[in-house]
């Protein structure tokens, strides 16, 4: 047991949180979303939170943390939904939320502390100079930009950007290594690989440098269709039409806009009636408008013509993972799949899927460019019965051609790609030598001969340790 | 013959011009790329120039025509390659160069008469808020934006945005019509059909709205391949890069580059230099770098690294029409076509005809988007020999899948989709009942049983009338 009272003392001046209360509240996500996560994590806890608001105070406290042998688990907002921010064996959970300036601002670009709020960046970049994030997640009030970057993939925006993962999405990110002396890396171009979508396995993100796009008053817009089938073929119509601006395309089957919108509820005419969640730039809501309209798509909502959007979310807030928000809210018996649906032939993927499970699934859709093309992913709810339904759905999926990217997953791997990422295992090696970063989040790390294809559920020893 | 002393009475206080010299340089374009035009079209004059200043003076213009029968053809800067300007049947040019005013510019779109040159509106609207037009043509820095929307398709931005005829690339165009009492109108969303690419048949465009997109200020940059076809791949695999911002990549063959690009060839290593012609967003330049270097592309040239770009045109005057106007300056030889190779196969089409043709018809492409999808079209030029050999040609193309646009015709038909445009035609019958906007342009007006499956070259008999 590391000696906490010592390693208090050697973070004098920084603000350390003990309170086990309060630890246990910033030791959480929305890792319940799902229910074997939930059941797996449900008891996991740091033992002190440190919140540094600078560069020199995060190297302060690595240092302490690597002479104590003490892991060390990042966090933004804890809004991630796989347990990316748990701190499996206890330890440190470092909170970067007060690391929340923006630094520079230039055309097609921002400098940012890794622990700003994603919607307050986009308020100063847009206050700047009519700038916002090419893309961002559905918890943008909430999420920090950090965290996105650590723990995220896409969101609002990706129909024309593609992911972090994709090459001139992130422009620079500036790291520190868990090392007896922490070095500060600044991190562009391919090496960019090594940190994105790893948790802070392998480094502390304390500043990004994000790209930026032109920001719009995007008009939310919601559109009804009585099959949810003619919602997907639209949204898809919608992705392919080259002079219609828009940043968000998400159909939703019924029952779920009608059962689970409640602001939105009023707008809509029954529970049959499927949804596309739209975000459109103002200057093309003419031509969206008779696009839709040659679609026989009925415009159930504009949130430039609403008489008040008080009380109303944003559209963005009905899509990506807040559809699964809501619907837990109200029906706590849901759960969510992440799926790929790889295109061309995405629409048909899509609709053998939506007969095979019908209401078992809802379907809910996101339509994102993947390599230059279009396609969809998909987050459907699932009404969940036991774990090896689960399973089954899931490997329902993969049978026909649909990869799954598992949310019931707290490691890289399971939730990934299911095979040791190279790059970010080698940069571990050089950036935290001890394994004190997040542990347990890299199987490769922890055991490198596990066996991906055994299908087995990989246990973090450490986590039991910690009573997990 | 109609009575033009009388004519230029009803005209006086407008600025008409019929002195025979400047009648006649207000009555070309840039036809002679091809030699089939320059055959045809030598001896096209109009009678008289007017240049309006104001809606109200075209729509005196017009009036003062219609009562007198005289044919009208629309001019901006005369740019087109196709005689889309040239008054086929004599009458009056109308000159829309002095309808140059930006009158509105808002976030997303601008507002301007047609006359304004298309880089000229380019800078106010990037002085004004960092914006530029979605796409230009390569005549940016001379071409009007009235003329582009006329008789132009697509360009310089292509790649985001597909082109002219994509629903929401143009906003609004109002219309001056060919009656006796002319009216005004405002045509948006499917409307714009009508008059988008119709050469000034059916309409008189009085004031464009255009979408915007941001500004960058873009670099220029070469990048060289010994082959041709690693160019090409080169090209296609950058603009499947989602998250790299680039605004044109046009790969061009070997020895094209070194022979017509005077001013870059120092850039270059000698005449087997293959090229592809990049404009790239300064915030997308460390991703871009780095995968050209993956992509074992030479980067010949970067703007934002030389010493100084004076006397150097900019990339995309090396691109589009400007790669046919380098070479044919340098050798009256040449002349060029223009190609789709339809996805997503789109490579393997220019390999094919690459292979076939060799030097004889050297590769320059253009990637652009099409209904949501990348692919290339062509613009390769030709070492030309004979008419028969050049249909030759163009049919080889079309019997292995590349549709051509043909640039040896005047007509829209036969330069377009080699049949009737319903629409166009019958907004002409209710905009031109005289048949006087532009004669000869439009088959299906004149000869409604001509046959498009026959193989024949449309002949005006209006253009023999007048000497043609």
């Amino acid at each position: 047991m590391p000696d906490y009272a010592q390693i208090k003392k050697e973070l004098e001046g920084l603000a350390v949180e003990d309170n086990p209360a309060l630890v246990r509240q910033k030791s959480r996500d929305f890792y319940w979303y799902s229910p074997i996560l939930k059941e797996e994590l449900e008891s996991v806890t740091a033992d002190l939170v440190v919140s540094p608001k600078s560069e020199e105070e995060v190297i302060r406290v690595l240092k302490v943390a690597y002479a104590h042998g003490v892991p060390v688990t990042p966090r933004g907002a804890g809004t991630g939904n796989y347990g990316q921010a748990m701190p499996l064996s206890g330890g440190i959970v470092l909170n970067l939320i007060n690391m929340n300036k923006v630094k520079e601002i230039h055309p097609g670009r921002v400098i940012a502390e890794p622990g700003i709020v994603i919607a307050e960046l986009d308020r100063q970049t847009k206050a700047h100079s009519g700038q916002e994030l090419r893309f961002h997640p559905s918890t943008a009030q909430t999420a920090t930009i950090g965290g996105f970057v650590a723990g995220g993939s896409g969101g609002v925006g990706s129909i024309h950007w593609g992911g972090l993962r994709d090459l001139g999405n992130i422009l620079r990110l500036r790291v520190v290594t868990m090392e007896a002396e922490p070095r500060v890396l600044d991190l562009t171009a391919w090496d960019l690989q090594k940190v994105t979508h790893a948790y802070g396995t392998n480094g502390i993100i304390v500043e990004v440098e994000m790209p930026l796009a032109p920001a719009y008053d995007w008009v939310d817009v919601l559109v009804g269709y009585d099959d949810f089938m003619d919602a997907v073929r639209f949204g898809d119509a919608l992705a392919h039409k080259n002079g219609l601006l828009v940043k968000e395309i998400a159909p939703i089957a019924a029952p779920i806009p009608y059962d689970y919108f409640p602001r939105h509820k009023p707008f809509l005419r029954d529970r049959n009636q499927s949804i596309v969640v739209l975000m459109i730039a103002p200057h093309s809501m003419d031509a969206f408008t008779a696009f839709a309209e040659r679609q026989k798509g009925e415009i159930l909502f504009r949130s430039d013509k609403v008489e008040s959007m008080k009380g109303i979310p944003h559209a963005y807030e009905l899509a990506w993972n807040h559809t699964t928000l809501r619907a837990l809210k109200v029906d706590p018996g849901f759960t969510y799949l992440q799926v790929q649906y790889p295109g061309p032939d995405h629409v048909a993927k899509v609709e053998k899927m939506t007969k095979l499970f019908g209401d078992e699934v809802p379907g809910h859709l996101e339509f994102i460019k993947f390599d230059g093309r279009m396609q969809c992913s998909g987050l459907p709810l699932v009404r969940y019965t036991t774990r090896e339904r689960l399973e089954e759905i899931m490997q329902i999926h993969r049978d026909n051609g649909c990869p799954i990217f598992n949310p019931h997953r707290y490691t890289l791997e399971e939730g990934g790609m299911k095979q040791t990422d190279t790059v970010q295992l080698a940069f571990k090696k050089e950036t935290d030598p001890k394994g004190l970063l997040n542990p347990g989040k890299m199987i490769a790390w922890d055991n490198p001969d596990f066996d991906f294809s055994a299908g087995k559920n990989y246990l973090f020893p450490g986590l039991a340790a910690a009573g997990g």
